[in-house]
C-alpha cells in the first residue's frame, strides 16, 4: 500500500485521483489532502478515506470542520500544507492544487524525498530551473500528470534522446477554434467556459481556449524534458485522443493515445515506475473514428508566440507570463477585461516588467509580485481597456 | 560499411531497397541480388553498385544477360539465390522476393547468420514454426519490412511484453473499402489493382483488395512476435498513416505514424539495431489532417476470418490458405475467376485439405504442392465457377 497525499483534491485533477484511488483500493491509500473551501467536499472523502491530515487552505472556511475526527488531524494555510506533504506515510504526492501557490508545498514534498506527482504547471513554469535543482539535488522522481506531458513522458522512456527530432504537444484547440477571428471581441465568459473535449476547472479552460495553457505547457515541456523551444512543437488535435508525439530523426513519429480521461495520467503517475495494471476503460482503436491535425493558427491564438517568446528569454520571462495572465484571467471573469486583451496584457507586462535571473525563490515570488501589481496598476488606470 | 543482399530487386520493396541505399552511400554497400527477368534493370544496377554477385531467377532470361561484367558473377536459380544469400560479404538480407519461392534462400540466410530484413511474408505464413526455430538456433536477427509488422516491432521493443493487452495491424481497406457490397461480383482486375495508397505489385494489391493480405499478416505477426490470435486485431485506416498500435494494459495506445513510404521501415530494418541517422521525408503530423479509424467488416473481407480460422487451427492450415490464395489470385489476374472466388477457393480448400503437423520443410512443401493441385483441379473441374 502506497500512500498519497492530494494538494487540491476538489478540482477536476483531484477529483479524478480520488475516482483512480477508489479502483485501485489495494495498492494506494490517500493519507492526506488540502481543500480550498469545499468542506462538505473534505467531510466525505475523511469518512471514506479516514486520511491521517486534512488541510483547509482558506482562511474563512478554518473554523467551519471543526476538529471532530477520530483519527484524521485538521491543519491550515500554507505550513497546513508543507505538514501534509511532509507526513512519513505518504510517498507520493499529487500537485494538483491550481496557481502559483503550489510552488511552496511542492518544495518542501520534494525536499521530503517525496515521489511528485505534478499537476500544477504554474509551478514549473514560474520556477523551473529552482525545481529542476531541487529535483536533481534530493534525487525524487517527478511525474506529469498533464495528460500532454504523462503522454510524452511515457514516450520519452522509450527513446533514444539523440533519436529525437522533436517533441509534439496536442491541443484541442479550446472553445473557440472554430469561431471566426472577427467575433473574438465579442466572446462572452459563459463562452469561453464551454471546452469542447475536457471538464476542467474556470481557469485552466479560459487558458485552453487563447491556448495560453498550451503556452504554459511548452514551457513546462522545456523544464521537465530539457528540450530546447526550437524542438517543442504544438498540432491542434480536436479530438484529445493523442495527447503527445516524438518525432525521430528519420521523420517518423511515435504517438501516445487515449479516451480523453485523466483517470490514464494519473493512474499512470500513482503507478510509476510499475505500470497501471488493469483496464480502466475500454476503447479499441476504431472507436476514435476520425482523428484531425492542423497547425495552430497564429491570429487566433496570439498567447502561443508569447509563452515560446518567454521561454526563449529565460530568467523570469515565464514566471511574467504566467503571473500577467494569472491576473488577466481574473479580471476577465469577473468581466473586467475583453477576453482578447488578456494575450495583450501578458505581451505588454513581457515588454514592461524588467526580466531578472534570480537565484533564489525570493527572486522569483518578488518577480511575480511585481508583475501582479503592474497589471492590476495599468487596470486601475484604464490602461488597459 | 555493411553488404547488404536484395532477393528480388525489381519488386517495390526491392526498388524502396535501391532507393534507401542510394540515400546512405557511407553505410551500405549493395553486395548481391537476385532479379527475376528483368535483365535491363539488373544490368543497369550492376553498373551503378558493381555487386560481386547476381542471380537470374526466370529460367528463360538465363542466357540474355551473359557475362560480360567485370566484378560480378552472375549465377542462376534456387541454387543461385542460395549462393548469394551466403556470401561472406554480406550482413544482411533483405526477402523482397514474392510468394513461396522466398522460403528456401531464407533458411539459407539465416543458416549463414545473416541478419534477415524479412519482406516475403509467405515465408513465415507458411513454414512460421520451422523457420522461428532456425532463427532462434541460429541466433539472427529477423528484423520485418512490412510497414505494419515493423511498426510493431519498433514498438514491442519499447514496451515490456506483460503490459500489452493487444497488438493492432492497421489496414488501408484496399481497392474496394468503399464499393457497394452487391457491386463485388462485377468488379474487374484493373478495378483491383488500383490501390487507394501504397503502390506495389499485382499480387499483393489484389490481396489488398480483399483483407487476405492483411490476414496473410496476421499470421505473420503470430510468428514474428508470438501473440495470439485474439490479442492480434485489425482497424482500417485508409490514410495508411499509422501503421501499428499496441494497446496496453491500462487500455492506452502507442502508434507508430509516419507517411505511406517504404523507405521508412526499410531503413529502419537496414541499420537495425542502430536509428536511421537522417531523415528521409519532412512530414510534420498537421500534415495527416485527417486520420480516420474504423472496424472491419466481416461482409466485405470474409478472407480476413478464415486467415484468423486458419491461424488458430496452425500446423498447415496457413500454408493451405496462403497456397489456396496465391493460385486463386493467379487465375483472377488472368481473368478465370470473379475476385468474390478468391475467398471462396481459400475456404474450400481450408475445409477439403486436410490440415497436418509436420517437423520438416518437405512437409510444408508437400501441402503447398496438395493445395496448389487441389484448386488447379477442382478450376479445371469447373467446381470452382
Amino acid at each position: 500500500m502506497e500512500g498519497i497525499c492530494v494538494l487540491g483534491i476538489s478540482g477536476s485533477v483531484g477529483q479524478s485521483t480520488v475516482k483512480v484511488l477508489r479502483s485501485f483500493p489495494n495498492f494506494f491509500s490517500l493519507k492526506a489532502f488540502s481543500v480550498h473551501s469545499n468542506i462538505k467536499l473534505a467531510k466525505d472523502l475523511i469518512q471514506e478515506f479516514s486520511p491521517l491530515l486534512v488541510c483547509i487552505t482558506d482562511e474563512g472556511a478554518r473554523q467551519i470542520l471543526g476538529d471532530a475526527f477520530l483519527s484524521t488531524k485538521i491543519v491550515y494555510g500554507e505550513e497546513g500544507l508543507d505538514e501534509i506533504v511532509s507526513l512519513s506515510e505518504v510517498r507520493t504526492v499529487v500537485t494538483a492544487i491550481v496557481g502559483s501557490i503550489g510552488a511552496r508545498p511542492t518544495i518542501t514534498a520534494i525536499k521530503a524525498k517525496k515521489k511528485i506527482a505534478i499537476a500544477n504547471k504554474e509551478t514549473l513554469v514560474t520556477f523551473g530551473p529552482l525545481i529542476n535543482a531541487l529535483v536533481e539535488e534530493h534525487g525524487v522522481s517527478m511525474v506529469p500528470v498533464d495528460s500532454e506531458h504523462n503522454a510524452l513522458f511515457q514516450l520519452l522512456e522509450k527513446e533514444e534522446r539523440n533519436n529525437i527530432r522533436a517533441i509534439t504537444l496536442t491541443a484541442s484547440g479550446g472553445s473557440f477554434r472554430d469561431l471566426p477571428l472577427d467575433e473574438f471581441k465579442h466572446v462572452t465568459v459563459q463562452q469561453a467556459l464551454k471546452h469542447p473535449t475536457w471538464s476542467m476547472g474556470p481557469k485552466i479552460t479560459v487558458d485552453s481556449a487563447g491556448l495560453v495553457n498550451k503556452g504554459l505547457e511548452v514551457i513546462e515541456a522545456h523544464f521537465l524534458f530539457g528540450f530546447s523551444y526550437d524542438q517543442i512543437e504544438v498540432v491542434i488535435h480536436p479530438e484529445s485522443i493523442a495527447h503527445g508525439l516524438i518525432e525521430t530523426k528519420d521523420g517518423a513519429c511515435f504517438l501516445y493515445a487515449s479516451h480523453p480521461d485523466m483517470i490514464f495520467p494519473i493512474a499512470h503517475s500513482l503507478f510509476y515506475p510499475s505500470k497501471t495494471p488493469k483496464l480502466l476503460l475500454e476503447r479499441k482503436p476504431f472507436s476514435w473514428k476520425e482523428l484531425h491535425f492542423r497547425e495552430p493558427e497564429a491570429k487566433r491564438y496570439p498567447a502561443l508566440a508569447l509563452a515560446y517568446q518567454a521561454g526563449r528569454a529565460g530568467g523570469t520571462a515565464p514566471a511574467i507570463f504566467n503571473a500577467a495572465n494569472e491576473v488577466a484571467v481574473a479580471l476577465f471573469l469577473e468581466e473586467r477585461i475583453h477576453f482578447t486583451e488578456i494575450p495583450q496584457v501578458i505581451d505588454e507586462s513581457l515588454s514592461k516588467v524588467e526580466n531578472s535571473f534570480p537565484n533564489d525563490l525570493a527572486g522569483y515570488l518578488e518577480k511575480d509580485r511585481e508583475v501582479r501589481n503592474f497589471v492590476l496598476e495599468n487596470f486601475k488606470k484604464g490602461v488597459m481597456r
